[in-house]
């Protein structure tokens, strides 16, 4: 077996250790044969040495995964070698004020394998049973990869308690700002979406969403046209800048909702009184629930992600720093895959 | 007839015109013999001069007032001289975008009496007749010129969703933060209320209610205490101050609620990642709808708000320019109302 990882050792520096030995999984856990691993934006921030302290270096990163199950511990049940799963990567610590109020996926305590844990950036990845989310039968796991950001799309359109008809605009056409847009779009709601980069843009129409270069038009006049006057019923700020926070909340009808998707670690200034004089709505939104995690599962398997069009290209496991590097770099990318798969050259799609 | 008036002329001005003629009222519309008119932080704002833009002096200002029907125009049905009414002060333009999704007391072209056409600081007072809200009998005219602060808490705490057992902290003990307070406890909320004041401090504990003094005790520690680390379930912003907006927000709890009562004219600094982590809410609260007002007459008719308690003193109308000097230097007052009846020495309680 030709088993290899890739492990974050310093700030930009992943390290590629092949034959490492694969220990039978403990009790309680399941070891997985991942196939592909995508990289994504706090993969990123890791990368750049953004979360030293919380990922504490060497650690094997990834969690949006595909893969299938290897061995299961002799006390689990429901899994047998072969099945093809992929993993909601969240171990809560069921103790805590989050865990008692029904709200596991923000547990105080809340271990993110690929980030508080080892993650699937490997060919092996050994997890606890309870995190596996069964695919269905000829699901191809290249598509499958995209779960975990999927569901995180799901989950934000959930939040947002988005109702056919209503209007949303977008900020931000990243992976997550499309799959929102495809979520929501499905849901019935009419969209917009805006967003700097051309190539993203162009991604964003070839899928039929209406789109909107901020550099070249004032957005808030654009959605005063677009909504007849009276603001979108929903934001969401997946931009991660100042900028985008200041479009999202301009751009709300009285009673409108911001979601806040992306991550700011610096505060934001925030016009309150724009809160206060339209009884705005803004709600955090984290992650993802078990229900969040399969319904995106039944979407990618029912065919309404588009995966060619999300999925830029697939590297192999020896080439995962060089992905990383041409993510950073930025333009004409998306979503990247890692295929991870121990044989050199095998295609499980 | 010794009709009289009070006109904002220009800041820090206020004139009494007395002996002012009283034309009928016009169709639709419904004359009223001011008892009480309350003084607000509104009406503070526009005595400093910062709100001359939107009043355009002179201008009739207050909006919290209790008196008699004293002539209804002949098309005007329901009410007959000698009614005891407040009014809820709002005249939207029913055209709107807000109008047209339900949300009229925040509609977009919002005719504020008081702020945007004349107000309750006069001894008679001509009204749209819709705008009238019935006083149940015997219900003494100076407490029910608390229905429109207590129709503001209503409405906050129905946004809120506050449920019983919740905890809530209220940050800023004025009037509004007390109503909020007494109104909260009643849908059995258990709750903590932040001021510096300590005569504020003084009269909410003589009423009950735990107080924290956030000069002297770490609020972020005392709440968490108080809650066993999970954290409030709900903050109400009632003070306007920047330190008040970081004050709620590290209160709270997952998945908690932030009520935005205050007015922040300039944009504050919030921790976007907070709301993020641990999916909060933000919910801006304007105003009330007449289903929050006639609660809160029922609420005053009932007994359960503390008049004797918020009502620091009533001042003759001749006397309206010092009430506001008072209110100004602050310390040692909470509601002043102001005795519009034209017959002097009247007692209308």
């Amino acid at each position: 077996m030709n088993a290899r990882r890739v492990a974050y050792t310093a700030p930009r520096t992943l390290a590629l250790e092949a034959g490492t030995a694969t220990a039978p999984p403990p009790p309680g856990h399941v070891a997985i044969d991942v196939a592909y691993t995508g990289i994504c934006g706090t993969d990123l921030h890791i990368f750049h040495g953004s979360m030293d302290a919380r990922v504490g270096p060497p650690q094997v990163i990834g969690h949006e995964m595909s893969g299938r199950v290897a061995e299961a511990a002799p006390d689990v049940t429901g899994w047998v070698a072969g099945d093809n799963v992929t993993v909601m990567p969240l171990v809560p610590c069921g103790k805590c004020p989050a865990c008692h109020s029904g709200h596991r996926h923000i547990c105080h305590r809340l271990v993110f394998l690929g980030i508080d844990a080892a993650g699937s950036l490997q060919s092996r990845w050994t997890v606890p049973a309870d995190t596996l989310v069964r695919l269905p039968e000829g699901l191809p796991l290249d598509r499958a990869a995209l779960a975990e950001p999927t569901a995180v799309a799901v989950h934000d359109v959930r939040r947002a308690g988005l109702r056919d008809g209503e209007k949303a605009l977008i900020v931000g056409g990243g992976p997550i700002g499309l799959l929102i847009a495809i979520v929501a779009r499905r849901g019935g709601a009419d969209l917009l979406l805006v967003e700097p980069d051309p190539y993203r843009r162009g991604i964003a129409g070839s899928l039929g969403l209406a789109t909107l270069d901020p550099a070249a038009v004032d957005a808030a006049d654009a959605v005063a046209d677009w909504t007849g006057g009276a603001g979108a019923n929903v934001a969401f700020e997946v931009s991660g800048a100042a900028a985008g926070v200041t479009t999202a909340v301009d751009a709300l009808a009285t009673r409108g909702r911001l979601v806040q998707v992306a991550i700011h670690p610096a505060p934001r200034e925030i016009s309150l009184h724009r809160f206060f004089w339209r009884e705005l709505t803004l709600l955090g939104a984290r992650l993802y629930d078990r229900e969040d995690f399969e319904t995106a599962v039944g979407l990618i398997a029912e065919g309404h992600i588009p995966a060619e069009s999300l999925i830029s290209r697939i590297e192999p496991i020896d080439r995962a720093a060089q992905a990383f590097e041409a993510l950073e770099a930025g333009g004409g990318v998306m979503k990247v895959l890692i295929d991870c798969q121990s044989d050199a050259g095998a295609d499980a799609r």
